[in-house]
C-alpha cells in the first residue's frame, strides 16, 4: 500500500477552479460547511484518497455497511464558478501523514489548475461564543484586504499558536507552488460541534464565491444549537460557583459533542 | 526484517474456504471464539505471520519457553466446509502496521480463493450486559438480510464511532478485492474477558457455517462468568452510592480482566 | 517530500565560521540568544530547512500570513569573525527526525568548513533561579578548561539525565566528524521564557566570540522578568503553605510562559 | 543514517562464546550485573552500536564530555570461557527499533559463532522483595532442567504478560537462528534500582559460567540497599494506614530510584 492512494471516480476537465477544504477539526466547522456545500450544490465526487496514515478503522454507515476511512474531492461547475470541495472522515493520525496528504492535495490542485484555495476550520477559544466571528489567515499578504472586505477579521494575536493540520499546511504548500490560499476560521468554543459558527463561515464564503446557497437547513441546526447554548448558560448561572469558561452539557447537547 | 513476514507451516489446497478472524480486542470475544473453533475442530496450523509492528515483546508459555509475538492461520476441512481461522497474540502496535497486516491477510485470502470473511469482535457498551446480543456490520448491503435471518442485529447507531483494527479493516479491504465480509460483534461490557458474549457469537457463527460444535466447554466458562457477574451486581447494590455504570471487580474476576 | 529539504536562499563562501544553534527548548534560552544575535548583528539568511518531522502545523505571522514550520541558518561576517546561526520554530516531532535533522545540520557545517559549534539551551531546575549561571558540556575534554576561563560552570551532576534534542545531538555528531562543539546552558526554572538566563548566556558567548553586542534590549526584557519574579516571590511568601519549588504565575507573567 | 550502525572498535576471533545481554530495564538489574561483569573481568570493548531509534539525546559524562547514546559489546576470554557482553545507555525508543536492534544483535552473535545467550533483566512485582529470587525463561524446553539445577525458578504464572524489549526478543530471534537462549530475571519491586536483585542474578550466572568473580563491591551496594529497605519498612509501619504495596522513599533512596 502506498503512503497515499488517489482513486479517480470521475474524469472531468476544469479551467481554473477554486478548491475548498473542509476536513474534520475544531467544532467540525469546516466539515459542516463543506458537506453542506456538496449537498446543496449537488456536487459530484471525482476522487477518493486513501492512506495508511489515517486511523486504522472503518466507518459504519447507518445501513450496516462499512467503508474505508477516506478523504474525497467533489466537483461543482456552473456558468459562474468551478469548485473542488475536499472533505473526509479523518485527518492523518501520524506526523508525516499530514505532510504527505497535503502534498497530494496540492498536486491535485495543480493538475486541475486551481487558482485559489479556501481552507475552512474552527478556532476554539474555550468558552461559548456570543457573536459569531470569522477570523482569517492567508498565504499572501495581498489577500488580507480582500478578505477584510468580506468581513473576515484579522488580528495580531488570533490565532495564537499556529494552525494545526491540513487547513494550515495547505496554505504553506500552496505558497510554495504559487497558489493563493486563505484559511477561514469560525470562532467557536471548541467543546461542541458548532453549526452557528459554520453558518458564519458559510455566509462569508457564499459572498466570496458569488454563489446562491439556501442556508435554511444550516440555520435550523444553528437555532437548535442556540437553544442548547441558552440552556447551558442558565445552568451556569444557577451554579454560582462555576469557574469562568467551564461548560456543563445537558443531555440534549451530547449529540453535538465530539 | 520485512514489515510483514509470512512463514508457511503446511502447504494445503482449498477450493473456496471461509476465513474467520478472531484477533485480540474488546472483551477478547473474537479471540475466545476463534481459539475455541480451532480446538474443537482440531484445525491445523498452515501459516505464521511476524511483524516489527507487533509489540516489541515475547510471549512466555506456561512451561517457561518464550516465542515471538505472531498471528497464525489454521485450516479445517470437512465434506461440508473449508475454514481458515486467523488468530494471534496481539494486533499491530503502530498505525501503519494495521494497514500492512490487513493487506497481507487479504492477499492470503485471495491466494486461497476465499469467498467470504467473518471477522469476530466485541462491542463494549460500558456496563454489564443482561442479554447477550450480536450486532453486525457488512461490506455489501446484500449481506444484511442474510445476517438478520441468523439473529444478527443491525441498528443505525451501533456501532457508533466505527470499528477499530483488523476486524474493521478486513471488511473494507475485502470490498476492494471483491470478497464478501461480515463483522460479528458480541455486545459486552468492555471491562472483562467475556465468554458469555463469545458464546452468543459462536452460536450464530455455528449456524451460519452449518457445522457441529460442542459448546459445553465454552458454556462452562460462561457460567463461571455469570456467577462473577451476579456477585458484581450484589456488590453494586450493597454500595448504594455507586455511580451507574461503574464496576467493582471481586478477586475471582481478576482472571477475566484484561 | 524528502525527510529533510534544504533550500538555499543566498550563496556565500566562508573560511571557517563558528556555528551557533538556538532552537526552541527549555525556557527558550537558546532561541532568545540566537534570535537576538541575528537581529543585533543584522545577519543574513542563507538557508531554510523543511521536514515532515516538524509538527504538522503552520506559523501565523502578526500580519495574518502563514508560513511553513522551518529551521533557518543566518550568516554574519566581519573582519574578526564569521558566524552561522541556526534558529527555528520547532524541533523535530518524531524520534528519528531529531537524528535526521542533526545529521543535516552537521552536513551543512562541513560544507561551510565550520571549525567550532556552540549550541545554546536552558537547564531547568524546577525553581526560580536567584543568580543566573551558565553550565557547559563539550564534545572534547580539551574544551572544558577553555570554557571555564569564560565563567562556564562544569559540575559532575549537571546536567543530570543528558541533553535532549538537537543541542545535545550536535555535540555527538560533531565529535564523529571532527568538529569541536560546546553546549552552553543557562540555568532556568523551566516554567518561564527566561530572558535573564538568556542574558547570562549571551554575556559569556559575546566574550568567547570577541564581538561587540549591545545588550540593552535583552537587559530590558530581563528587568521586566525580574519584576515578575519579585512578584511571584511575594505571592509565595504570602501563601505560607506553598510547597517548595511551586510557582504561582500572576497574569503579567503569562506572556512569558510557554 | 542507517537504522542501525555497527562500529568495530577491536577485531577479535572467538571460537564459540557466550553472549550476555544487560541493557537497561526493570530495576536496572540486568544493567548492574553486565556492567559489574565488564568491570571485574576487565572485558574489552569490541563493538559500538548506534541508531536513530534510540532516544534523541546525548549522555553527559561527569567530566562534562557528551557522547551519543549507544549500545556496546565487550569481549572477555580466558582459558575456560569466552564472553561477549552487551550493555548500553538505552533500549529503542520506537516499536520497530526494538526488532531492528535485536536482529542486529543476533547477526553479531552469529558472526562470532555464539552458542548460547543469557539475557538479564528484572521482574517487577510491585512490592519490596524479602528473599531475592531469580526466575527464568528459555527458548528451548531442554534448558529448563539445566537452569533449575542452578536455582533458577520456573513457575506457570511468572512472568505474566511476556517479556518486553531486547531481553525477550533475543530469545525468540535466537530460536529462529538455532542459538540457545535463557532469560534470567531478578525478582524486584520495580520501584528502585536493585543491587540486591542483581547480586542474586550474578550469583547464579557466575555458577553457570564457571567463572570466579569477586562480589564484594556489589554486596556492599546491596547492603546499602538493605539499610534503605529497612528504613522504608519502618516508615511504612509508623504510618498504619499505608496501603499494602505502596512505598515511601526516604531521601537516601533517591539515588537508587530511576
Amino acid at each position: 500500500m502506498k503512503d497515499v492512494e488517489v482513486v479517480t471516480i470521475k474524469s472531468i476537465e476544469l479551467k481554473n477552479p477554486i478548491l475548498i477544504e473542509g476536513l474534520p477539526g475544531v467544532g467540525h466547522v469546516g466539515k459542516l460547511v463543506a458537506e453542506y456545500l456538496i449537498e446543496e450544490l449537488e456536487a459530484q465526487k471525482i476522487l477518493e484518497i486513501y492512506s495508511p496514515h489515517f486511523p486504522p478503522q472503518v466507518v459504519v454507515n447507518p445501513d450496516g455497511c462499512v467503508r474505508m476511512v477516506k478523504n474525497e474531492i467533489f466537483a461543482y461547475t456552473s456558468d459562474d464558478v468551478e469548485l473542488l470541495i475536499l472533505i473526509g472522515d479523518h485527518q492523518s493520525n501520524t506526523n508525516e501523514g499530514h505532510y504527505l496528504l497535503t502534498e497530494t492535495f496540492i498536486d491535485i490542485a495543480k493538475q486541475y489548475n486551481v487558482k485559489r484555495i479556501y481552507t475552512l476550520g474552527g478556532y476554539g477559544i474555550g468558552q461559548l461564543v456570543e457573536n459569531p466571528r470569522v477570523i482569517g489567515a492567508v498565504n499572501d499578504i495581498s489577500l488580507v484586504e480582500e478578505m477584510k472586505s468580506y468581513g473576515v477579521e484579522f488580528s495580531e494575536n488570533e490565532p495564537g499558536g499556529g494552525i494545526i493540520g491540513v487547513s494550515g499546511l495547505m496554505l504553506a504548500f500552496g505558497a510554495m507552488h504559487g497558489i493563493e490560499a486563505v484559511c477561514l476560521m469560525g470562532v467557536t468554543s471548541g467543546y461542541l460541534v458548532d453549526p452557528r459558527s459554520a453558518q458564519a463561515v458559510l455566509r462569508i464564503l457564499r459572498e466570496i464565491l458569488g454563489i446562491e446557497i439556501d442556508m435554511d437547513a444550516l440555520e435550523k441546526r444553528g437555532k437548535e444549537m442556540e437553544t442548547i447554548v441558552a440552556r447551558l448558560k442558565e445552568m451556569e448561572q444557577m451554579q454560582g460557583e462555576t469557574e469562568p469558561g467551564t461548560t456543563i452539557a445537558p443531555e440534549d447537547a451530547l449529540d453535538y459533542i465530539r
